[in-house]
């Protein structure tokens, strides 16, 4: 942080790029060559914080105004935006994030960000997002509407997919009809400044309120509390620590505010013996990249990884560990992630984990050797949430069982969890421990895994990339995936005998696009009311 | 709150009424006589609710096994037993809430209840509810399933149709898979028992595992914030007061444990000018026949006005104050009530409210009589916050405004609330003032209503029974209508490449009843995965 009087970057307010009227400052860093990054970020005060607020609120109310068709427009425009200027994108990110400029940040994050606001739009053009619902004997019909502006806190570990200006909290609140105050992660301005200017190109083009999306870079603590409790503010998306994100929950609990949270996840494999005997080696390659890949820093990373004592098992460590020892340790996001990341394997060891391999920072580096350690399961039952401390990078915690028993009392020590997988033999001879162990995980869970590695999240419109506290806020619903993320940032409004004229368009007799899903009197149906 | 040693009614624990071990005692009344009533219910300490914990997440794991076909059968013989006990039940809850046996308690509020867990088993069977999503292409599907155990809180006003251990949260949370804990309202714990009962001769006849519905009747409001947050449980059904429903939402926020609440409401109603010009009169009628019914205690009872300033608001105002002192006032549920009563009705007073009449407590009996308050838009807006106080019960109070932007700005300082109405003229010469004020009025509130008074509430799948805080504690969620009510009760679960015979039956290829809806490639459909 820096008090400089230099020029510091603007905000975007109320469709304008605004000198900030902050008195502090920020900049960002490059983890690839561990400079700091010349641009000054402002640190928004509260008076800059309630602009931006006046102005979502009054863009919530002329958006109401906008078509879908206007909406869907601005999200294709922007899409296409992103995909021309993918290049340029791409050198921002990488100079703050040291993620590879391909295949990662330009041939595979950029492209999945893009797709997913096109997917975005084909939602707000259909509206059956929504879930229109009509009882046409009472006259009695309800769907979802804008729930309100959305503050959107985006995480360090996607510069694309998961930005505050972009991502997937982005798309979907857009989409169902809210402005976006996007809040910039610290460890990437500029990719966000980047894409907030594109962003505000195509809001010209498309002709949306200039207010729908808005940009601070930063802020204090204690605003960024009062700023999700604003009465202006419809609902919050959170993606990001634990611990910043159970003090906004609290913020924004307290006034009765949806905020959805995506928080932190060890993301539990099991490897079943016959799946270890009959495929180990292909095993340990799968994990080992899955592991290692983007530095470990993914929400879904396998994290802790169960197993049944056996020679196969004291195989796939060996073999784990010697490719660990192998690969050349990616770099980190940031020299917090880094800290954060020693500092979690030290209290693994403390707990009682070994230390396979790695564990140590690389000196001039941003970097942390590739972690690997083990426990045995008695010793993780001794201390269960110490064991489950997220190392978030490239690191991984093997716990041993003695047995199926003891490998299910493991899974009921888990906190909740973004996903969990299980592999097994192809000839049935896990059937029996998978029908033991797979409910025990799956209530833990919000997406469960056969003979796959958790890291990839698909874009899927039956995706759940959620799951129980505190991996996120609430197990009921998806970060990832069109239309169901939708939801999270839609308020339920019902019509009882309300005039047809007034309803509506979703929920008049007749069906506004012609291909709407609707649900009428118990029936899905693209129809028009009879 | 006695500490009697005299024999106390039983908890009924892991499908067994057990002696409880509680020291304190409490006892119901009946607001009709004013008589305290004989029997003695426990105030269960921690160890019984420790016990009853540990019965509901067994009876969780059992009723996975359990078929929805056995779930189903369950509610069905429930209702019929209810429906077969109609008269019994009826004379206990008009002894503890003095509600008229008929036609209210047996001829509406009962068949009303037995309807909706017949409406609930159909749900259970059909398993729509849960909204079986499927991408054939990723091979990766989601539903909704049990989220665990749900703890029901019952309000005092619907000793049937709200009751914890029959009502709307618990036909929800049993039809969508989960064991319920029922805590009594502590105004109708003989009710709650005698439905208790039925519940578990239902359970025994349907083989449902035996901690499906546990019971018990009252406990301190620190193992009330214990038991909300305990990591046995599943969620939480709450409707009742405000400020102890804030406090359980606060215990459960704290570990993440969803918590869904209906607290208060004073649910608006603007009478527009061409609608009074034209049938004053009826609505007068319509008006007071609404606020007197089951003597105003209902969450929907119109408890705001709204009115322009003009000779028939001065009308309207005359003849509800007629009608109001011609009636004779209700019984209220309890003393307490009357308490609240009074007391809300002097906040408004001392706020700047006129009494057009009533707001005294009538000497010897359990009654407030029927209150009548006015005030101007401009006092309310010197402080809506004590203007919105909700007095629940027979009382209601009209805002006078001097014109249309004075009542959009009234509106605009309301808090969610569950309803709001708006009636105008049929000639089309209050359109301009409805376009103005609905979409204001609309973001306030859960259900919109023309024409019609808020306080029916029709069980309907697009009924929306919810609102904005503080009227619940997120506004994406309705209490009432089937199946959408069950949402709340389940926890999304994605399966991600999982093989086909380990698949939930929802989600396997095959459709599991021919009948279930689901979406399947963005289409919803009855037909099996192709």
């Amino acid at each position: 942080m820096t008090t400089a009087a230099q020029a510091s970057e603007r905000v975007l307010i109320a469709g304008k790029w605004v000198e900030s009227q902050a008195s502090d400052y920020f900049q960002s860093y490059n983890p690839g060559t561990c400079e700091t990054l010349p641009e000054q970020y402002p640190i928004s005060g509260w008076a800059e914080i309630d602009a931006v607020l006046d102005a979502a609120a009054l863009a919530a109310e002329h958006l109401k105004a906008s078509s879908p068709e206007m909406i869907a427009g601005f999200l294709e425009v922007y899409a296409d935006l992103i995909d021309a200027n993918a290049q340029a994108l791409g050198e921002i990110a990488h100079a703050e994030t040291a993620l590879p400029l391909t295949p990662r940040l330009v041939a595979v994050e950029l492209p999945r960000t893009s797709g997913q606001l096109r997917q975005a739009a084909a939602a707000a053009r259909s509206g059956s997002w929504a879930l229109p619902t009509i009882d046409t004997k009472a006259n009695i019909r309800s769907c979802y509407e804008p729930i309100g502006p959305v503050c959107v806190f985006g995480p360090n570990n996607f510069p694309f997919a998961f930005n505050s200006v972009a991502g997937g909290d982005f798309a979907a609140a857009i989409a169902a009809g809210n402005p976006v105050i996007a809040k910039a992660n610290t460890s990437h301005p500029g990719t966000t400044k980047k894409l907030a200017e594109l962003a505000l190109q195509a809001i010209s083009e498309s002709g949306l309120p200039s207010g729908t999306v808005q940009l601070v870079y930063r802020m204090s603590h204690a605003d960024g509390s009062r700023l999700v409790a604003d009465h202006r503010l419809g609902a919050v998306g959170y993606t990001g620590s634990r611990r910043a994100g159970l003090t906004l929950k609290s913020a924004a609990d307290a006034v009765g505010k949806p905020i959805y949270l995506e928080l932190s996840s060890v993301n539990p494999v099991v490897l079943l013996p016959g799946a270890l005997q009959e495929r180990g080696a292909a095993l340990v390659d799968e994990f080992v990249t899955s592991v290692l890949m983007g530095t470990g820093q993914f929400c879904t990373n396998p994290g802790l990884v169960l197993l049944l004592k056996s020679e196969a098992a004291d195989q796939f460590i060996a073999a784990t560990r010697e490719k660990f020892e192998a690969a050349q340790p990616g770099t980190l996001l940031s020299t917090s992630v880094q800290g954060s990341l020693t500092s979690a394997v030290q209290t693994l060891l403390a707990a009682g984990a070994e230390l396979e391999c790695g564990g140590a920072a690389i000196a001039g580096k941003c970097c942390v050797s590739n972690t690997l350690l083990t426990a045995t399961a008695e010793k993780f039952l001794q201390d269960p949430a110490e064991f489950q401390t997220e190392a978030f990078g490239n690191a991984s915690l093997i716990v041993l069982a003695d047995d199926t028993s003891q490998l299910a009392a493991v899974l009921d020590q888990l906190e909740g969890n973004l996903t969990g997988c299980i592999y097994s033999a192809t000839n049935g001879s896990d059937d029996e421990n998978y029908a033991t162990l797979a409910p025990r995980l799956a209530r833990r869970v919000g997406r469960l895994l056969n003979d796959k590695m958790p890291t990839g999240v698909a874009v899927s419109p039956a995706m759940n990339h959620g799951g129980p506290f505190p991996a996120t806020g609430h197990p009921g619903f998806t970060a990832v995936g069109i239309p169901a993320s939708l939801l999270r940032f839609g308020k339920l409004t019902c019509y009882d005998s309300v005039r047809q004229d007034r309803l509506p368009l979703l929920l008049q007799d007749k069906n506004p696009t012609g291909k709407t899903w609707r649900h009428i009197d118990l029936s899905w149906t693209q129809s028009d009311v009879q």
